[in-house]
């Protein structure tokens, strides 16, 4: 059984990844290369969806600089650092950027469609995130809804599912389970504003809940060690 | 009030931009360059968008032929031409792009989000085309139901529309409207094959579809005429 994997090469997507291969689907890995300040992601991408075994891996190009509107596609943004809160104001983040679940999804249809894929999986997250629209699970149900409306299967009657296994899950859950599938977590990066070397600045949303997610399990995040 | 029109340089999206004008719509344009065979709609576009008066017209590039499976993004795929059905017959033809509309709206729902628009207009037509699923009403309401969960403004509780003037009309029908508002048809390019100098090959589908739609308005197809 097919499935594509959107991939960002972060904690959450490579966990997703591993999970989706627990489940035994063929893992077609899927990662955009959308204006991030770095292409450091793009990497650690590569490297996740080699270490668990997809069965392949395509960066597509996705123009999100030419709209904007976000801190990770406009330079002149900055990333916020050392927020106390962590998004639990419920005010959403200058890292948002809009639609992106939604562009990043309707591409996962297309390939999906393509390869004649039933499933897609997506590594979103409402507990750490609840500030971003595109994380929580109404918006992955509408998804679906209207994914079965929209390709040549709708017409054949069979259904495509979105899997987002870890929806409900905090980010210390989601790392327990990565660390029993095996998952190496110092291959990942989810830092929204690596250095040159593409260390982890340790100061944004992103590293700061990685590392407290590490540090409920009694751990210390092996890509901030490393 | 400000609105996101997509426009490919055909028929259909030149009248869905002049409908749009007429409901008083600041129109914000947006052409893909996505693969066609030829670049010649996106010069159509322009031309169209001119002459239309959107307030701005952007191009992004989207990369579907990294994903191929249609006609119009893989060139080993033949376009259809001399089809006497022209799609009644249910069949969806090889010039269907997987999950196109989808991707596209998705872009429009992420400029109408950075922009602060609360409407997007989309010349899909479920009449001439049945058998594209997602030119068909009720993928569009899903996908509206959809945006409104995906971005921040669903948090508001303001709602976005997704516009689709022409989805119920004939091509005569949409010609006719086109002409009461001045459109000037010479200048758009709707043919699934064009030939090098950007003239229609009068064969595809979308060719028939139109000179028939002028010639049951009494006319000539003025874009075969030039």
């Amino acid at each position: 059984m097919k499935a594509v994997v959107l991939l960002s090469g972060g904690l959450d997507s490579a966990t997703t990844l591993a999970i989706a291969r627990k489940e035994g689907f063929a893992c077609h890995a899927l990662t955009f290369r959308y204006g991030q300040r770095h292409g450091r992601e793009i990497e650690a991408a590569r490297r996740v969806a080699r270490s668990l075994g997809a069965v392949e891996h395509r960066v597509i190009d996705v123009d999100l600089r030419a709209l904007g509107g976000s801190a990770l596609t406009d330079a002149r943004i900055e990333v916020p650092k050392d927020r106390p809160d962590l998004g639990d104001s419920g005010e959403i983040p200058p890292t948002y950027v809009p639609a992106r679940n939604t562009i990043f999804l309707s591409y996962a249809l297309a390939w999906a469609e393509v390869m004649d894929a039933w499933d897609i999986f997506i590594g979103v997250n409402s507990t750490d995130y609840s500030g971003y629209p595109d994380c929580r699970p109404e918006y992955i149900n509408a998804f679906e809804t209207m994914a079965n409306l929209a390709t040549k299967r709708a017409i054949s009657g069979c259904r495509l599912s979105i899997h987002a296994p870890l929806i409900h899950w905090t980010k210390a859950q989601i790392i327990r389970r990565g660390l029993d599938l095996g998952v190496d977590y110092s291959q990942t990066l989810s830092c929204y504003d690596p250095g040159a070397e593409g260390k982890p600045c340790e100061r944004c949303d992103s590293c700061l809940l990685r590392m407290r997610g590490f540090a409920e399990n009694g751990l210390t995040d092996p890509a901030v060690q490393s």
